[in-house]
């Protein structure tokens, strides 16, 4: 069982309030986890709102998403909270876990770790799925977990498609990235990361956390959306590969409506990129949520 | 003469552009100045746009404004350019200039110093209101001086209130601030500033740099917006005074129509609140840019 939260911080935003929390994570291992929530004016406990969890990419933490994302103005009027958790555990003390800027903390995957040197402590996944929605119903915060979408940016849209696609009670009712790590068995960064925290390695990887190899063997209805910049330098390193995912979901005969993969010219990597199109992000999932 | 301006880096965003550009500044001494510059898409030799000049407050630099201000989705569809410049000048090497957050480096209070110590480097009054328009001019970046208004938040309000209100061609169509020092010679972030960058101090910058004193004996017609937050810790310490100004104002005779000061319920001094109220003020300097 995890402790309480433990507010560190808490400000009036577009008429809701921003709020940083920190609580000891079991799903960390016991590691302080910070996390930040937006919950728009119009929440009670008589009437909770529904949910959006913002996931950022390396070496972001909880702040990053909400600093430069410009998501809370097109969240308060929808009357969405959004949740913004941590990347990665912080201060495991595992050898080697702060020498690379996209592997160990910073850059957690939104995995559950199998290789025992990191299983203690790198379980992203279960955090955000599991232990997050929990401790902060636990806390009385009026959000219905019944109502929850997720998005994010790079290794975070890539954490947001997986959990998506993989969440076995349809946790999710829909998904969106930014320039996601859409295919991440094929690209160098994923393929580094899963060398180092599952013991099967990329093979592992295929089964669960893979988005282009989740929606090839999916059959349920989807909502997916997914933008990238074609000037975004790690797009052409072949890091993100999203033309691999939307030929995976054409070949798996979903249609436009169900997923769809914008390619929006000039933009890159950035919160630049990120910041133009938050809001036409929050609004796809005030589709799903609302209904 | 200044030399031409160099690009640091320029970045695709709501359609437009945000470009840092740096340059040797003359009105700084020679040192070499900082300043981004958002164009919109529609700017074009055949078609300049307006421009609003964003001024920032003690610590900023001209990165913080478009980082956390949320103001380039609104400038972008109204058209119009914004100007974030920095804070003050950066390595003038003036003993002392560093120690404190509230003077020197980042805290130049958008002044032309008269005290001898500082009078060589620490003129960003003249960097913001000739300087700037004068080197972007020569570039050839099709913005239209004409139509230039001005806004700011804490330090960077009362810049755009003192410059507005001294401009002697009313280079300025209209002002707004966010939480500004609005009558600095009776508060401490003033009287130290003042009585450090001016050989007259306090009395010296009542006939300029002081927006309640200088709206007292304005005759012109203004138009001017300010919000100020009621849980702001500067506003409850007497830094920003925003009701002295209301009340020269309305001693002054100008109505609710010409200058309108709103008070916030709950919201703090930070970017959360600037960042709510950010579509407000572009839309009501949209009114005169645009008219």
């Amino acid at each position: 069982m995890s402790d309480p939260l433990e507010k560190v911080s808490s400000n009036k935003s577009f008429e809701g309030e921003l709020t940083k929390y920190k609580f000891k994570s079991a799903a960390l291992g016991g590691l302080s986890a910070n996390f930040n929530l937006f919950l728009p004016t119009n929440a009670s406990p008589s009437n909770k709102v529904p949910v959006l969890v913002y996931l950022a990419g390396l070496t972001c933490t909880e702040d990053n998403g909400f600093v430069k994302g410009s998501f809370l103005g097109p969240a308060s009027s929808q009357g969405i909270a959004i949740l913004f958790p941590d990347t990665s555990p912080r201060g495991a003390g595992i050898q080697g876990e702060d020498v690379d800027w996209d592997f160990g903390t910073g850059a957690g995957f939104y995995l559950n770790a199998t290789n025992p040197k990191f299983s203690a402590h790198y379980n992203m996944y279960t955090h955000i799925a599991l232990e997050l929605p929990t401790v902060i119903e636990a806390a009385g915060i009026p959000i219905d977990w019944k109502r929850q979408s997720i998005f994010g940016h790079s290794m975070g849209g890539h954490g947001a498609l997986t959990m998506y696609l993989s969440s076995p009670q349809k946790q999710y009712r829909s998904a969106s990235a930014f320039s996601p790590v859409s295919n991440p068995t094929k690209c160098p960064w994923g393929e580094k990361a899963f060398a180092g925290y599952l013991q099967g390695g990329v093979e592992e990887a295929k089964e669960k956390y893979d988005a282009t190899e989740l929606i090839a063997k999916n059959k349920e209805p989807v909502h997916i959306l997914i933008d990238f910049g074609t000037a975004d330098n790690f797009y052409k390193q072949n890091q993100l590969l999203p033309e691999n995912f939307l030929k995976a979901a054409r070949d798996a005969n979903y249609d436009e409506f169900q997923v769809r993969v914008r390619s929006q010219e000039g933009y890159d990597h950035s919160y630049y990129f990120i910041s133009t199109f938050a809001s036409d992000h929050v609004h796809f999932h005030a589709n799903f949520l609302k209904a």
